[in-house]
């Protein structure tokens, strides 16, 4: 592989005019308000399983999502831990869930609160004995792939308003549980999981909630114009697939998709960030994550910072990265 | 591309162990009556529309489908036709549908009813102004592509038993039409649609209709086991890659999957039938096309041809199929 | 697939130098007075056929070509038709030919003359019982591929000065027909067709043919330089590994390729158009497509408009663009 | 990808010939002697260092591995064990290394002692801020790839020598350091991983080391003739290229990889031992591991168990398998 | 790569049924009457060139081919010999021809006659400043590629005949020239060149040449239909591509290939022969290597090798197989 | 193919900006102090021995490399010649090596003396019956491939100072040779060995050598920056694939690079010379290329020209390049 894409100089200085509907605080504001409708905090359970590990306590957890969907999680503690924690919130990448109890514990092996939601639909890769099926009418019994277009000629039907909205609504939960320490919560995510970071970021302030820090790497979902034009790889992919055939679905179809854009959602982050990006991915093409970060926090005091892999596709820093938050997220959780 | 599966005297006697389940039969009856008994062929429209053709009149067809779900379908037939017709009822390929008014005329222009279905969920690739939703609570919203894994733990669900059962549905649709001669009704179609073709011809004697002839070319849904071991190709390599993922439901996949085999549906067939394969298609190996043509009509004593392109990939026959079928076609339709 | 050309700006504005030889007019006013001394439109022969279809009427047809070559073409016919028709012309794809008498026949569906050339010593890949052997001495018996580069030397042995000779002949032999309204001929065809579409629109001012329109569909044979420098891809490709070869050639290869070339050729064009190009076209790069109709009528005052399918390849708008071509045609055929 | 090797049932039953030298005892012996002459126990070092983690200890461990070379390795406790404790020791796959002291900590947060050896000279794929030259006189500095082809020309130089001996040289400091409870010690690892897992159990009874379990995960370095004429990718490529240049080094070449096949060594080993394998593995493929498992233990009544993976490649059963080690790794450890 | 065709055990003994039909030696008899009868030696022009080295003599050769066409060849000889020499016949592989003068002169350099004959209408990747050109009716002008389906109705038409032909008739000249000794002729080539040097010898009995030996190098033109099964790669794959869309030509097209079978023709052979093979061979199949030097003299007593080279593709031996040609063409021209 | 790096116009005026240590020249000068203190010309020897040629004779050549280490040459001369004869030095690409003493006489044949240079460490591609071992502490036993990541780290040890100083230490031993006419030396190689020439002209000032000519074809390890920008295809992408896993030795690698570098080197040189870029070369891209060519000969008045072949990759001219080598050498020769 080798670079496709703006060169390093350029890319700081993208900032590519990036279409926003009018009405989109209003979907959004009108979205959370729906979600919260549809099922209470008091509907969260959590319920401890045997995870196979000695050191880290992990509870089984279904909060109910967007549409009062139980959506499933896992928290896991350093073991006997009580809290209140800081507290890390873990969304996946495409085709990823909350998989098996003992597969993702870092942030807990950190001594930190260590949710991870499973993504609606999702999870084959991950694997796992449970999942979380997408209840909502538009979804229909699981299948894979498709998600990109799943209800892409409308914004209030497109596949991840409920994803977004999940993750907001597992926000709430995690805020309200008795081990998290409310002023310390980062979220973080990889590739999709880091275009759920960027929208969970984004969506906090409409929805009340404060979050100290948005960790997303390598992050999908955003300037999906550009992406399309620039990439032909899954998923974005997905996509241009769907357009080759439908194809007086273009406008319609990038309308639904500003209202999803990590460009237009970023803006409203007010999180301190964390980004990486790869210059040589062609998944998440590094012009489109540098749109997001360059608009991130909008005019905001946010403070930022994007670690650059010069040499990387998609798999980015990988566990460098993982270093680096270990770091990031210490230094935030210590900060008085 | 060159050969990749068994060699043409090896497929000549390929009569592979493919499982069927005890209660197939039952399934397919009990989904015929469910079917039916959700619409009834008094819910069919038919309306005639401008198809911007001056030698053939063509009809919007809305017809109940599985679940009573509104399917759409053209009904071309020759200008001023009234019939009754010899008829053929034509289906089509993944990502495909009915498509605009103009695209697939080709049996009307021989002179015959020529019924074209839309395949629920599908039709990008076709596109035109309209689609069929799968209106199904298994289905969801729109999305490409993803139909080989949906439902695919349980046969009920299964995506392709409510299209198989369309299929069935437009027959009893076909049938009660003015300008169709019942005793002259012809299925085909390529690749999916030649899938759709057998398993139509095999659960018509289940539900009551003679037909006189089916014409699947390069079928798709034949032998699944052997195909996913030789080919990583779409649309079957959508199967790999979901039990890839859930690694723990091969067993319970294969189990869902025998249930709308070629090689058990098409076992169950007695109208007269024409199959053709290429020895070099990668999308649908011809190990798998003669599984079904090999088992095709089961003991009963059918009339059975297969044209076989020794050099062709999935394309097959193209448009030699097309002239073999008018021919083929024509014979039956005249024959007393 | 994803962009890999110019942006949809850049194309709007895309009128590079493209280098026309100085006695670019004086050789194809020779080369049509030389095609038109060969063989006299009195050597047209028409022949009904038995097309196995009920609503069209074919004719078999042997024109004589460049050198006085017979060529051979099909005549559609709505059945019964007798004309003055409006007529469409059709050339094919490159491997293509006219095929079998029931495999193109849209136009003639929709109530025109409907007339498809072969392309001389092409056809393989759409087969049927007859073909047009090149029979020039250039041309040397069947042979595939490799036509690209068949007299690449010398325009007056280049193998397309043959084709769009036999594409200007046909046009003789169209006009004077019996079936055929001259004042209402349009041309059309995709890729290699609608390379030959440009090359007969921009002959006939000066063969004194009037063409009422001129539709090509992600045309080839433009801007070969352009082409060549951007896209490997076949047939482009032939002559690419033609040069790498013969290095020393170069000159003289696109010397003769600017006789050939649709940018120069369309820009004698008079007749209204309507183009279409896929902006992730491969095989015929959008740069290559908006040059040949950016420069398409010259100076002069030319209906001109051009369908953009923006997540294409070289299907372009398939089946859309059939659509939008039956209104187009049947507009121009109106007017009055 | 599809299947390309054996079938299930063939694999089953594969017990190819694969050659083995006369004196492989005796080269083993005397390398396992040489190894333990040049580097006492005493030699290693055991550091606590900040790993980041709140619930797990890590140790740098710095042990003399063959040739008396200082080799990296991680020591991973519950937090605050002092032992004696159930001990895993993992080997890393090709490319890979000991990595950051946050990576790879699986086996203490089940509560074990979890010991990671880094494999000298490589290590770039897994980063970190130290790395473990290979200092033999053979292996020159650092560079990537080419390991598989180093010293290829003579078992005594060849890469894997010393590497199979900083394996068992890891087992001697294993087992006399404190936090270890000599009685319970499984080897482990992936790929690459696989096969040093392999040769340690085949090497143990030799060097007088008892080892309870032995868990491959699609293991590389098996059966290496077979591997060279059923796949070209890397790393078994390297070899098929380095002998496609020095064609007349072929006979020497197998015969110092027969030092090193897992097929040999795997015979000799007495643990338990739990495989994986996938059985689209294009890397290692299914035949080459089967070899290694269908012959592995000898004659001897070893407990042995092989997990199919039926649609994967080389990721086998990625966090499947890992649940299913856990399981295995457990009840061994609970055994009396 | 790795091996995709059987196994070195199997090609050993591998003797397929290829067809020979009933004329063939009256077929090539009277081929070779004719190409005599078009051209006689006496129209040999062999003109001293000026070819920028020092110690070697070239000269610019003209002979008559078939049909009486000019072919090109070179003539190298150690600079100031005048003969009568041992002598080498060199024949070129696909795309190549003769080249420059200073170009291929590895023959000449060990102390021998060497000639290297253009093959006709080819040449394009050798370059050079001269080139034969096919004048044969049945060729056309110069274009690239498409050789292989050239004439591909009617043996007597098809290309390879004129090529076969030209060697053939090339070894007239050879003879009849006071530079060789007419006892000790090796004619020899790699891929297209061995395939004609199989012909070269396959013909020579009946052409009434004696030859002393035949060195073809993973040659090209054998077993064709095994050949167009188990690769796709081209220069086979264009008749894979030709056959395709000629789908109504598969018989007659095998059939003109019978008579151009390396098998058949090696069949005839007498002289002495020194193969090479690689056993990872995509371009030229191991087993069609194999099937013609299994059948190669026939029943006769000839002396046969085969250099087998196990990890290589195309490249066969390289320089290792130019070494081991050394040693045996200088082993056969010292022989008494 | 196609182009994929600047246009021609682009190239010409391409000078990037390409960072130079301050301590270059000292570098490079205490490097040949180094070298020519390791080992004296009078340690080197040539021995006459039978290269199966008749015109040409061969010596085996060993001379006292980098570190002392006997590196291996062939010194080619017309046969019986005893000089002082105009000499021709050349560098091999990457992977091969002097070969067989009867593959490369091209520059003997002109009668000219010709020495070919042994890569240490490589050789594999090319064969033959002897290697040279890099006997550097830091090289380590024979392996392939990974050359361009041996002692990235630090320019003391990386790999191509061992090779740039054999190159040049060859040149002390061809200058005190009897054969060599010193005021008459051209230094060649193609892609590496086109890399070598540069350096070897670059560093023949400084180390009092002076050069008549440099020849470097689609020369390699020039602009390292752009080129792992730019291209993603081996051997530059080995460095790539270091740096995508030690990401954070991205600035230590350049810094050694930028020792290496051509574009620095070649700015140094004063010999004539005549370069050869592929425009379309994915392997040596066009513009690191041009980047080393426009900054060639610094300030200096040096004769510079520059063969550009428009439609090619690696392969660059071939032997077209060879011809007008040939030209060009000579006329260099000649002059007075």
């Amino acid at each position: 592989m080798a670079m496709f894409d703006l060169s390093l100089d350029e890319l700081r200085d993208y900032r590519p005019q990036v279409s926003e509907p009018e009405d989109f605080d209003d979907f959004w504001s009108a979205s959370i308000e729906e979600a919260r409708a549809a099922g209470s905090a008091a509907g969260v359970e959590v319920t401890r399983i045997d995870n196979k590990l000695a050191v880290i306590d992990t509870y089984d957890v279904t909060f109910p999502g967007f549409g009062g969907t139980p959506v499933k999680a896992w928290l896991h503690l350093p073991v006997g831990a009580t809290g209140p924690l800081p507290t890390v919130v873990q969304y996946h990448g495409y085709s990823g869930g909350r998989g098996f109890p003992h597969s993702f514990t870092q942030w807990a092996q950190a001594g930190w609160a260590h949710w991870v939601m499973d993504t609606r639909g999702q999870g084959w890769s991950s694997g796992g004995n449970s999942e979380t099926p997408d209840l909502a009418p538009e979804a229909g019994i699981n299948h894979v792939p498709g998600f990109m277009t799943s209800g892409l000629e409308d914004p209030k039907h497109y596949y991840y308003r409920r994803v977004y909205l999940d993750a907001v609504r597992l926000l709430d939960a995690v805020r309200g549980h008795a081990t998290t320490d409310p002023s310390k919560i980062i979220v973080t995510g990889g590739s999709q999981g880091g275009g759920i970071t960027i929208a969970a970021a984004g969506l906090a302030p409409a929805a009340g909630i404060e979050l100290l820090g948005a960790a997303p790497d390598v992050p999908f979902l955003c300037h999906f114009q550009r992406a399309l034009q620039i990439t032909g790889r899954n998923p974005y992919g997905e996509i241009t697939n769907y357009l080759a055939g439908w194809r007086d679905r273009v406008d319609v179809a990038y309308r639904t998709l500003s209202y999803f854009d990590g460009v237009n959602l970023g803006r409203r982050a007010r999180a301190a960030t964390l980004f990486s990006v790869g210059l040589m991915d062609p998944v998440c093409p590094p012009s489109t994550v540098y749109a997001a970060y360059n608009f991130y926090g909008g005019d905001a005091d946010v403070t930022k910072s994007i670690n650059v892999y010069s040499h990387n596709e998609h798999e980015g820093g990988g566990i460098y990265q993982t270093a680096a938050q270990l770091d990031w997220f210490g230094e935030l959780f210590r900060a008085p």
